[in-house]
């Protein structure tokens, strides 16, 4: 990897620190953002920005709105701190007025740059989901949107995306193809693209993806960011141009996942006008899972060998933690040796801290997965936007196209035959899901030049999605982590567990990545420690959690 | 009313008291049982029984197991308790032993005669679903069917209904109309038209049903007989010939609740096999209903009218239920005065047990319910029997065939659509769900004469279901229940609550019950009591529930 040394730390625990310190400014970090996507000039990751001035004048009355809390700055302000630094952000000179995470005052995402997938509407820009002719001007913020706004994040701007978010590959897109920071024939991952490039190259603390088949995952794993897909429903999704509506889910692109988390902090919540959001508990009691009358799994984990498992949740260490792994003759990683390397250094960081793995039957997951592109839900598809693909054909992605079609002629048996096959698939997944309590696969099995994809762009997206697509069919949350490198290019897993768990999900997540050292992105910093006890992964809630300098 | 004085008591509580004694015989009830049957002649009930010898058999080795337990029994046997008689099954002389609820021995359902409509698989006894060219020879018996055997009870054989359960009318099918048992000119309802009847008459003491849209509560109504039509989910649904596979329950008919409770607390349980099998709490605790983060809604019922409403489950008597009503402009009976009297008046039973009710918008609810044959749902009917209906179209019933075919042509986006609809709906009801602890309708607004509902099967149907078709759509559990009579015609109400409250319902609905103090189905007989304390409606859990002499 050859990470950029003038990269900016945009992660939020350095920059808030720097804020409330009045080292840094807002102004400034904004200034540095745009500076630094001009250089980048054309790279795809961008359809829409707001003007450099604009995002300036908010930067600026958020500065303003610091300095009221807390006093002028010490001036000379000092610069932005350069690549290389430690990006801790927990040192005695960090929080001068030993405020720490007792300040209420400046809001959770204060002066936080981020950007947001071109299929959710921003006011002030359009909303194009990768189709220029589809493209219309909201009049409102998605509410997720809305809600980053209200807690002083700042808007950049809409990135790039596979058109109608129908891809994972990033290349199928007439606004141009974000290519991997680390290696520029290759892909980024989609339909997240430019979400994915925008945080691992530093140009945002964090991006909104959305994430129906593993679009906001592929692209993490493929820039060496986290990619975090909470449950259906936590996040509303109004404000979207769905991809399968029941299914689709807001998601965080973000350096750590202390950073995915707390944007998620912000934007979760019940919508009672989004029909398929959810009140769903973050952190469901330990003794809830298994029914009462449930009759006894065979288990894969004898109880003679650790603790109770089901009684392992956050806050304690995953002691005893019971991790599911697919069976060797179901993983596949499609010749990718760097990939598999990777997935197995992956699996010994998890049992390093004394989780047990065992091997589960793939099989249902997998069903699962294959029943989005080769079952009705293409008909869900063709509900959202086929009018427009009918009305205008020539507007649409050949490829999209392509894919979009057979959903006009799916029948309503055909739906509902294909809607009790996935409850009995459900059905075999939840009685595995009484075996464990984290399924942890490889987020991509590999990847592929862009020339490839655009060669092969429907067979090579279904490799991509081999172990994401079925995550939200089956109802499951899921976290994207990077794990290593090969050869230049990162590979990462995917923890999953079923809806609700996310809270779970996020503090394995957390103390998984940290454990791997890597540095974050494509920006060559360390990952900032954050948390009162600069612990990553810190287990407070996400409506309590507080990022202190 | 012109009750049959001649008719047996069949209820449990009876049965079982007399069994236990030894003053009542297994063979001497199932021989009364074929008798009345026989001299009823071609009453259209039923389409298929076992032959007498079989049944006998069966007795006769119910009388052997309770003779092994308890001794010989008196010398001579009493007669069966003749119609007119307390019906109480409490008296000192019932149990003689002064075992009561203590005895282990019986299964629940010793001795006690049922029916299984035509559309569930008994082995040995056809399955027809109303179709004779549709039938076949189950091999097993249905899980639900089984444990009712195996829990003592004796299946008499199987009953007629709307074919294919496409119908609230009983109407609708090539063996024949049952008709009321109070008037020979009118419909019994459907689609479980010879379960309501077969209970309401005396030759069995509990019928199992199914309910998609009403055809386990409209037969109740029109026969004076309680209909329970528990959760989605509760009752595996295998074994069935789908209606509509995701919204299809079995159900009970009964001549009083506790009776209905005791079959479903041996039918309900966990099917891993059957897709739409879900783990639901009969008794949620109290304060789970509303989410934490849930925002106050606009209250029907001020605070300081009453105690807190959402604590008031059994079994603390109803003290402060918060019951919905429809709003009057939302409320019709097409014109019957009599009905409408006995809903008032069923009303006032309620209001006098210290429930407050109020008006709810019935708005979400009847535009469910207009989903289920204007929306998306008819392709499910389609994916079940539109094979055959294909086929062999001579062989379906013309009326039946009328409303299936256009399930054919429905698409999968059309299909998505209406989930999505329905989705929005369910979201508005749940808004209402806040509001009150059970809502309270008509079972059905009218009854019609059988040559009425010929001349008009389509538009009559409607009406019939107006206030029951939304319920399983909008995953609600319902208990028909007999208020009363007007013009000799008997007329109910039908309690509703969200899915899981079965056992808050039951309790409610056998209090009800017990108010009326009406006779039950067209017996002439009193209600028996039951329970320890002899009090009906004892809230027992189902699964410890014992009903004694």
């Amino acid at each position: 990897q050859t990470p950029n040394l003038q990269t900016p730390n945009l992660q939020a625990a350095v920059l808030q620190a720097g804020y409330r310190s009045g080292r840094l400014r807002v102004t400034e970090v904004i200034a540095a953002v745009y500076d630094r996507i001009e250089a980048r000039g054309d790279d795809a990751v961008w359809i829409s920005r707001f003007p450099r001035s604009q995002a300036l004048a908010r930067a600026a009355a958020l500065d303003a709105q610091r300095d009221a809390l807390f006093g002028p700055p010490p001036a000379p302000t000092a610069p932005m701190a350069p690549a290389g630094s430690t990006g801790s952000a927990t040192g005695p000179d960090h929080d001068p007025d030993g405020l720490g995470g007792a300040t209420p005052d400046l809001p959770a995402l204060f002066g936080l740059p981020f950007a947001v997938k071109d299929n959710i509407d921003v006011a002030g820009l359009p909303t194009t989901a990768g189709c220029p002719g589809f493209a219309y001007e909201p009049t409102e913020d998605a509410p997720a949107v809305s809600a980053l706004l209200a807690a002083g994040a700042i808007c950049v701007g809409k990135t790039n995306l596979d058109q109608f978010a129908t891809g994972l590959s990033g290349a199928r897109s007439p606004y141009g193809t974000p290519v991997s920071p680390f290696d520029p024939t290759l892909i980024a991952g989609g339909s997240s693209s430019g979400s994915g490039v925008a945080v691992a190259v530093g140009l945002v603390t964090f991006a909104v993806g959305t994430d129906t088949a593993g679009s906001g995952r592929v692209p993490a794993a493929l820039t060496n960011v986290v990619g975090l897909k909470p449950s259906r429903g936590l996040v509303s999704t109004r404000g979207l141009v769905p991809a399968c509506r029941s299914l689709d889910c807001l998601s965080v692109f973000a350096l750590s996942v202390p950073d995915a988390r707390l944007a998620l902090s912000v934007m979760n919540g019940y919508d009672a006008a989004d029909p398929y959001s959810r009140r769903l508990p973050l952190m469901p009691p330990a003794d809830d899972a298994p029914a009462p009358d449930a009759a006894p799994a065979a288990s894969l984990f004898p109880p003679e060998q650790g603790a109770s498992g089901n009684n392992d949740h956050p806050p304690r260490p995953p002691h005893g933690l019971r991790v599911g792994v697919a069976r060797p003759e179901q993983l596949t990683f499609f010749g990718d040796r760097g990939a598999r390397a990777v997935y197995d250094d992956g699996l010994r960081l998890i049992r390093g801290v004394g989780a047990r793995t065992g091997e589960i039957d793939l099989g249902p997951f997998l069903a699962a997965g294959a029943l989005l592109y080769g079952g009705p839900w293409l008909a869900e598809r063709f509900a959202s936007v086929g009018e427009f693909v009918t009305a205008r054909p020539d507007e649409v992605h050949p490829v999209v196209r392509t894919v979009l079609e057979p959903g006009a002629s799916i029948t309503g048996v055909e739906t509902f035959r294909g809607l009790t096959h996935l409850r009995a698939l459900r059905r075999q997944a939840d009685e595995i899901w009484r075996d464990i309590d984290v399924l942890v696969l490889p987020t991509v099995p590999t990847t592929y030049p862009v020339e490839a994809v655009q060669a092969d762009p429907i067979g090579l997206n279904a490799r991509l999605g081999r172990y994401t697509t079925f995550v939200n069919l089956l109802d499951l949350a899921a976290v994207a982590v990077p794990v290593g490198f090969a050869d230049g290019l990162p590979h990462g897993l995917t923890l999953i567990a079923p809806a609700g768990r996310d809270e779970f999900l996020v503090d394995l997540a957390a103390r998984l990545h940290a454990r791997t050292g890597l540095p974050v992105g494509a920006t060559g910093h360390a990952l900032a420690r954050s948390g009162p006890a600069g612990r990553p992964g810190t287990p407070a809630g996400f409506l309590d959690l507080a990022v202190v300098g």
